[in-house]
């Protein structure tokens, strides 16, 4: 085929469409290892059928389709979660799915040979509604703490049960991991989540990273006493110290010294009755940044800042927990495929972090990693009105097609020229 | 029996002590009409035999034990409830009911002849843990909405079979209310339920009003968002405009122009979750003083501040219900039979409001009211640890005896005199 006419490859939009119409079909609950989540396994496989791609699932219960390609050796790997959050949307993960497929079957109808093999990595239990999250490409990455197996779900099916009850081996575990040696690059096509797109009437965003998330609990104590008999001159109230908490990281972070984003998004209140001052409180404090020190600064700044709410307020406060995970840098070669891609398919683009976690993260550890992002319609995920056009999903298909291109044709040149 | 020999009478301070210790084995969960309530209930009536008292269940089913007077007519009231909230403490209502008792098996003992009939008081359901709470002393007061008795609690069970039960008989709910004449006064013994008595180092609280309490529910709507994917700009969120609100209420009320307590004491936030923007907090406040008008003028204070909140924050606020109890004024010649009591057996007093409801703010609409406070430790009530010493105990018990001796030698003089 010319490369004229490789230039002109359009992607299937009307089964691109039809087939997230179909994943929509089977509900927008599929908790990871689920009957539901097996239903939506299911429907990758035949789609996988479908397009003609060797099928399997591994160790971890991944399910993995492949393409040869004309070299043996490293391959390009492809791919996003058919899993979902409990009422969750049409979107999120699918998207990444079916555009994996559409571009092996785009190729496969262009007779279209790549230099390298094609993987698609549908990967299990991205969302972590029961078990901790991105199980599959966890164990990909080689990341994934054996210990974890034996943990339980609400009915006491261990980790474990449920990688076997996909089809998985979990006493295999260590066949799943791979070298660096053997990816050429991953590359994920995912919807934003957040407004930016969609405010800036971008077409693509191209993701530079994902960003750092650090996860504290803090622990606000004072002393329970009624309401109406406790002057305001006794009291020890756990939650006016906790809204001076949660107004600083608004404050804080929005004068933009620290890192970029900040948020309380829980509390859990002791006694938490409309005429008993609140006793206790438990609040968690989330911290995002693309640059892990600063995320680790700003943490260390409201640590400071704790001390002295609860010098004045007459609270105790401590920091229970704090969990960091570290940022995942897009690898440039692939930023540049990417960026190639748009600009031959005339569409605006925007080079943005990544504020939510996906699979991407872990396989950045092994292999090159990018990530396409589609606007996301008044920012909403998670729920059921998660929404993009489909002309935006056409888009980002088409993108993720031409990326793989580039990717496939350029990455001999760089790595051995 | 001379004037000497009556001022000198006290308590039998075991027997009180014993009684407390008595209700005290039977837990300190009794929430209103249930089985442990019955028992609580089952164990005053026969203490009340202990006294010899006549023993009666009225139509609400308030327990009521009679000591004659020299005269037909009025009678001199004392109670409490044996009630408790779950996980309740030892004294707060029991504390009242044991020392009506003991008051009366003092007088007995000493054949004391009262000029007026005593009337035990034990009202049903005060805590109003299930149904309303003050059923027993609203029907007394006949502000009972005959509509509550079909309201049902958890398992379905409506007030009505609940007071039957009980011994009541809810089609008969009339017969329970009493005109003004048929009262002298009512007194009622209660630990304080706050801090105050204990840090002023005073023996007895004599309390001057039970305080006008205004509850409002306050909704803030905001977006639901990734936290993550949402910038700082684009948020809208429900709980940093809920602590703002939180705030305000704290610093105005402190600054003193406003009522004498407020308190935000519930809140429910959605989704509650660490990685989304709060999209909604419910909260509630409590506004309360000795004044009605600066309980209301507080109230619109804080409606209007939440006007600006909402704009500066971008998000809705609105007030969702407002209910106002009004305040309950302690009659001056009750006061002043406590204050001579308290002189008599030289014992320290503070004249204070009460913060917290009970029973005598209902019965104060048909009956000349005053109440008796004895010090809690630590202000600490409503709890397993709520605490008063067995002297203060005592003290109260006293300063009770002597208080309706008071009102019963002189209330003669000054209503007729």
């Amino acid at each position: 085929m010319i490369q004229q006419t490789l230039e002109s490859l359009r992607i299937n939009e009307m089964r691109l469409v039809d087939r997230i119409a179909r994943f929509a079909s089977l509900g927008t609950t599929r908790v990871a290892f689920s009957e539901a989540d097996r239903r939506g396994r299911e429907l990758i496989v035949t789609m996988m059928k479908e397009v003609g791609v060797d099928t399997s699932v591994d160790s971890v219960s991944n399910i993995i389709g492949r393409r040869e390609g004309r070299q043996k050796g490293p391959k390009i790997l492809v791919g996003s979660h058919v899993d979902t959050v409990r009422n969750g949307g049409r979107f999120d993960g699918v998207l990444g799915c079916v555009a994996a497929l559409e571009v092996v079957q785009t190729l496969e109808e262009a007779n279209v040979e790549t230099e390298y093999p094609l993987e698609i990595m549908i990967f299990a239990n991205e969302e972590g509604q029961t078990f901790n999250g991105m199980t599959g490409s966890r164990a990909v990455a080689g990341i994934l703490d054996p210990m974890e197996l034996t943990e339980t779900d609400e009915n006491g099916q261990t980790l474990a049960q449920a990688i076997e009850v996909c089809g998985g081996d979990p006493t295999h575990l260590a066949d799943v991991e791979r070298k660096p040696s053997e990816s050429v690059g991953y590359i994920e096509l995912h919807i934003e989540q957040g407004g930016v797109l969609e405010q800036r009437g971008t077409a693509i965003g191209i993701v530079e990273g994902i960003v750092s998330l650090m996860h504290a609990k803090i622990i606000v104590t004072g002393t329970a006493r009624h309401s109406g008999t406790t002057p305001m001159s006794l009291r020890r109230d756990a939650l006016t110290a906790a809204a001076k908490f949660i107004i600083a990281v608004e404050e804080e972070i929005r004068s933009g010294k620290l890192c970029s984003v900040g948020t309380v998004g829980q509390l859990q209140i002791e006694p938490n009755s409309p005429n008993v001052i609140p006793g206790e409180v438990r609040l968690t404090l989330e911290l995002r940044d693309l640059d892990d020190a600063k995320v680790r600064s700003s943490f260390e700044y409201f640590r400071q800042h704790v001390v002295e709410i609860a010098s004045v307020s007459g609270v105790e406060i401590i920091v229970d927990e704090a969990r960091q995970f570290a940022s995942a840098l897009a690898d440039p070669f692939v930023v540049g495929s990417i960026l190639r891609a748009t600009g031959r398919l005339g569409l605006s683009h925007h080079i943005m972090p990544s504020g939510a976690g996906h699979d991407a993260q872990m396989i950045a550890k092994i292999a090159p990693m990018g990530m396409i992002f589609v606007p996301s319609v008044e920012g909403i995920s998670h729920a059921e009105n998660e929404f993009t056009s489909d002309g935006d999903c056409v888009n980002g298909a088409n993108v993720l097609l031409h990326s793989i291109l580039e990717l496939d044709a350029n990455r001999g040149r760089v790595h051995t020229g």
